[in-house]
């Protein structure tokens, strides 16, 4: 684990199909420039060594800002580019695995879905949690209707009183008209994909999004 | 690199899309008991956890018979499984991140095309050359014509003046007919996929294999 908790505000979300053909180093830098406290790559379906020299572009892309970069679900990757850590689900390296291979140090994300995922997970071999899906998306294909901002709120309720210093960002369909209402729900952050690599402007989107979060936490006295 | 050079004769491809709906260990451990000197799983679509959870269960068929093990591309399922090493081709990690990934203990082979990446190939990273396509086959997308035993020969001259000691195996296309011309071209041993996976008895396929393998490398005096 990291020696600080994961700053998990805003968590970008960098996919070469939810891109809009733009360059993902480029795009991570505008969301690092806007506010993005944490950047996933998340590749389901490129080749390992493309993958690689993607991350260490992201990586060298995120540098001036100090912003950690995680990649999803490929520890051969992490480990090759040097990136901060990983983002793990279900179907990707069991975390503790993942732990052994990558250290004490690294960043280990794990994504939750239902309350009975939040009860098993191997809570202290994680470092985040991004949880969801929250609403609707149309950057995943989801197997199970979305669990609302309710639903994200029993799930936050027990990581919570499993480790009350876990974080936890909602995820899935949050943009800036809705961001508001999962950081009422507990959440210590938002994870976005679409709002920020679909919008006209990246880095504005981002001040946008993080406006919000940073307003929403501070009402809740956070 | 192992102490000694990987024993070539016959490796023996698993593959879920070419296993005829075989179970991947068991398909394993029949090669080996049929004498299959080094078993790669290539996986190009699974998901990380089965992936890992499938090299585990071929791990643990293999090891009565001592036979080494390592995995197509996936360099995280390979430090996960523990197996012996990977193979690696153009679009998979690089050598030289997969040595540094792996340690020097490691078996990475490497997949060469054409006399060009035979002069260029990392020779001093790797335990094994797997090249080809020597004959049309159905188990890979072939975007060149097949190299046929000549091409092969032209690759392997040069591979074996760079180091004569580099098992170089051919693949693609390779059974019972055809397994002799490939040894004849100077080969070390063959790759094969579908006349393993897909006959009746693959136990029977694999010693037939081995048979006409040894007796080719016994002609040559090798």
């Amino acid at each position: 684990m990291p020696s600080a908790p994961v700053d998990l505000r805003l968590n970008a979300i960098v996919d070469p199909e939810r891109a809009g053909g733009r360059d993902l180093a480029e795009l991570a830098r505008l969301c690092a420039q806007g506010g993005a406290t944490l950047v996933q790559l998340r590749d389901k379906r490129g080749e390992t060594r493309a993958m690689v020299e993607q991350a260490r572009a992201i990586k060298r892309a995120l540098a001036p800002f100090r912003v950690p970069f995680v990649v999803n679900d490929r520890i051969d990757v992490a480990l090759a580019a040097e990136d901060d850590g990983v983002h793990v689900g279900p179907d990707d390296m069991a975390v503790e695995d993942a732990r052994r291979l990558l250290g004490r140090h690294a960043i280990i994300g794990l994504s939750i879905k239902s309350v009975a995922e939040a009860e098993a997970a191997p809570i202290d071999l994680i470092d985040y949690v991004g949880s969801g899906g929250v609403y609707v998306t149309l950057s995943k294909e989801q197997k199970k209707p979305p669990i609302g901002p309710e639903g994200l709120a029993r799930i936050i309720a027990v990581l919570k009183r499993r480790n009350e210093k876990l974080p936890v960002c909602g995820i899935a369909g949050i943009d800036a008209s809705n961001a508001g209402e999962v950081i009422s729900a507990g959440a210590d952050g938002v994870a976005v994909i679409s709002a920020l690599s679909l919008a006209a402007d990246p880095a504005a989107a981002a001040r946008a999004l993080r406006d919000i979060v940073d307003a929403g936490l501070a009402k809740r006295g956070t």
